[in-house]
């Protein structure tokens, strides 16, 4: 069984389109991204050979690299990047996500408002950092606690959070209203691919007898895939391409699932499966079926 | 053991200070109050006394009636019946309760923003129905259900819940965070009185052996706090005078607390305590120690 719901999500494609189109279109100038465009090393591969580098941060640029252009990938940057970028006359090809473009805006608008802005997701990922940046010092990572004497709280989402996660700590923060805290309000923030995506990964884990999540090792949407689905069927293989798949996994295996992170090229996934189809002699079914 | 937070609240003890002022500061002219001003039959009378008469509604003034007052009670009144007053002239004396009135122009303020309003509380409460009526037909007594497709959610509360009841229903909303409803806020519009009095009414439960609520029959204020005083203490007795206490009650009983509802006037408490005093030779105590 193969997901229908795996594999590059609306953000993704819609940032490797823009940074490919980049390349074809523009004259020859410097290309980069700031930070590696999407979590997956293959595809960061391929544009390098199309001539889009990364650089980690703008002090990067000097005066002697031309009139680059930097791509902003899908998570975000933090606010401040952009004002330096403008500040500095650097041309900025911004493909952040538009939902993540959304949850910006809604943590912006609640820092005006006076709001705590308490964000759920993993405190060192880039969107999470861009995030807390438009709270303008009045965003916290969401940790469980919250401090005494706060009258307005406010929650949102990484966009990749597991739905139960974000309902988990709404009701965390509900239990908490009291005399002093008199207003909670929660977004949910979480795209929409993510939630079908990591419900399809569920059913799969439910009816294989394996399951193959494929992706970026460093892809924070992708483990959290894999541990979805490990949590239902244990037999779980988090891989990035299909040299990591080991034959003797599927010895005594009738069901196999593949799905995959939302910034995991579907070539990559057409491998991975052909390379299965090889191994086992197996037939392909799409979605999980009934 | 005398509850230190029985009797009238703040708002109560506010509208009928402005009720008994009225009468004694004006020319004498017809006097109402819209509906019994609390829910204290003996308050009432004692107003009756006073020359200030009930009505049921508006219509019940005509022109046979001189210049009449119309004092709105604590529990505030339908946005229309105040537009009615204000388009026939009537003056009105608005002695609705600051806590509710608040609660009011949070649910007028959300209904101009779009919101889907879920008023928690007693439908057919006065307090509720005005509530409703600022919501422009936006708003809507929780029932447990919320309607599919619906994007913003706001709830507010009845001033006179327990606040676990508006925990409770916060959370089975958060339950319903989806693709579709994408934002869920919920304010705490309980006064802290009301918080204060059922939290000590709680403590006074858990060391009595018997348990006496004084209160207006009709007041639900009254009727939730004996409803959580027999959670916990069933021999918990719900009554409006001292001449209902049976001394049969009393037999083999220790330790008897009395609380009192928001309406319940000190008087009617302090002969209440008196005749427990009398028929076991008790002594009293204020509040319900460590």
């Amino acid at each position: 069984m193969v997901a229908t719901h795996g594999g590059f999500c609306f953000g993704v494609k819609r940032a490797v389109d823009i940074a490919f189109k980049a390349v074809k279109n523009s004259e020859p100038r410097p290309m980069f991204t700031l930070g590696p465009l999407i979590h997956n090393p293959q595809v960061v591969e391929q544009l390098e050979r199309e001539g889009i580098g990364v650089i980690q941060s703008l002090s990067e640029i000097g005066g002697g690299k031309g009139d680059p252009v930097v791509i902003i990938r899908s998570h975000g940057v933090p606010k401040g990047t952009l004002k330096e970028a403008k500040e500095r006359g650097i041309e900025i090809l911004d493909a952040t996500c538009p939902f993540v473009k959304r949850a910006q805006s809604i943590v912006e608008s609640l820092a005006g408002e006076g709001y705590l802005i308490l964000v759920l997701g993993d405190e060192f990922h880039p969107e999470v950092q861009a995030l807390l940046s438009y709270g303008d010092g009045n965003a916290t990572i969401w940790d469980g606690t919250l401090s005494q004497g706060v009258k307005k709280v406010a929650m949102v989402s990484q966009t990749t959070q597991p739905l139960e996660n974000l309902k988990r700590a709404a009701r965390e923060v509900v239990e908490s209203l009291s005399r002093d805290l008199a207003e909670f309000r929660v977004f949910n923030t979480i795209c929409e691919s993510t939630t079908t995506r990591q419900n399809e990964c569920a059913s799969l884990a439910r009816k294989a007898d394996l399951m193959i999540v494929v992706g970026g090792a460093n892809s924070a949407n992708t483990g959290r895939l894999a541990e979805i689905a490990r949590s239902i069927q244990p037999r779980t293989y988090h891989i990035e391409t299909e040299d990591q798949l080991d034959p003797g996994w599927f010895e005594g295996i009738k069901r196999i699932a593949v799905t995959a992170g939302a910034s995991t090229p579907d070539w990559i996934i057409e491998r991975v499966v052909a390379r299965i189809v090889e191994k086992t002699g197996g037939s392909i079914r799409y979605g999980a079926g009934n």
